[in-house]
């Protein structure tokens, strides 16, 4: 039996270009939503959901008892009660509460991949980059690695956890996707020193969050397996595959 | 003075997402379109008019006295005389005459910018990576790297040329933008031997090309600086720029 096959996919905008049904997505989003899931779950968080709207993420909060979350354009949105921060989010703070997340790539990328037939949707980042990868290794389907970009245009950051993800699993599947390739390659440059590469480089969003003094935040984004747990996309909520 | 800007655009369907008015957009499709194209100006080609469909083509061979030549997907396309090869277009061959040319992916995106209102473009390719980098320094004008991908999927020789530019001009210009770092980053690893970094990499233009025989066309299209005139779009034609 041949290898299923991974493709990474550098922006949503180009999503229309993959077949992401029978896939499992992966969704990148490593400044700051996908490693602010991954924290918060890890943190014990009850469940996540990812909403597409500020005003999706503020109507929720008035229905149900949740923390209602997410940023536009690197800060908190007007109407929501906490940011994109996985500082926000320590465990006695988290624990068994359901966070309401929007983020300005991130959840719009999930919700876009639902909205082409993605039937299995995985979060990853840095701080899970191992669960993630253990998982695509065991289950054996094709993969789409999907970049949340920013504003669609290709980033630093989430196009290096694509290339992580793609040099540790690559001996198992068929890559014809030169994305990847990329991707694995600027890894390799990095990956000694991946906070340094974004700043010798000019990373877009290193100058961002540097701005607004999150350098903290980058650099955790940047650790592998802090919160090395596998959330899954289930019934509308992020939630810890068991 | 500040700096003129650069950008690099790693596939055409995230031209949109570029101002390409008041810029010098490079076209870059390294295999073949644009290596041809500076291969036939060299060679003394009187112009080449590059068209966005196989009809258009037939229709302006019935009209002008020309050579008609394109491909899709990798080869001649029917109903033309000659394909998108660099050793197709020697000197004794191509010398005073007019091209009509039409490609799969460089000819869609040289009419995509003009549509998009790119009123100064140039086409770009390892054969004349010099005058193309000459340029840019000296006219100082703000600059988008189009690279021509395949069918909107971002591809690695393109981005390697898009690399070795940024290399070239990135003091004399301010570059906010992942994409030119990441295409960087790319070509320093790959500088050394570009056809074997293709080749180890499983580059998908790569295995096209090399099942269709043509391991040769590679090879010369990753060489520097062997066709170096600088091809400029005017009035409908590309032309050598005096």
């Amino acid at each position: 039996m041949s290898n299923p096959t991974l493709y990474t996919c550098l922006s949503p905008a180009l999503l229309h270009l993959y077949d992401v049904r029978e896939c499992i997505v992966v969704v990148i989003d490593v400044l700051r939503a996908t490693s602010t899931i991954a924290t918060a779950l890890y943190n014990g968080a009850k469940e996540i959901i990812p909403v597409d709207s500020v005003e999706r993420c503020i109507q929720l909060g008035t229905q149900i008892n949740c923390i209602t979350a997410g940023e536009r354009d690197g800060q908190v949105a007007a109407g929501l009660q906490y940011g994109n921060s996985p500082f926000e989010y320590p465990r006695d703070f988290i624990a068994g509460k359901t966070l309401v997340l929007t983020t300005t790539n991130g959840t719009k990328l999930l919700h876009m991949a639902l909205s082409k037939g993605a039937t299995e949707i995985i979060t990853g980042s840095f701080l899970n980059l191992s669960a993630v990868c253990d998982h695509l290794i065991q289950t054996k389907k094709n993969v789409i690695l999907g970049c949340a970009a920013w504003k669609d245009k290709p980033n630093m950051e989430d196009t290096l956890l694509a290339g992580a993800i793609v040099s540790r699993v690559k001996e198992q599947f068929t890559i014809n996707c030169d994305s990847s390739h990329i991707a694995k390659n600027l890894y390799n440059v990095a990956k000694d020193d991946l906070y340094e590469f974004m700043k010798v480089n000019d990373a877009s969003h290193y100058h961002r969050l540097t701005n607004f003094g999150l350098e903290k935040d980058i650099h955790h984004c940047l650790t592998n397996d802090i919160a090395n747990i596998l959330p899954e996309y289930l019934n509308g909520k992020l939630v810890i595959q068991k």
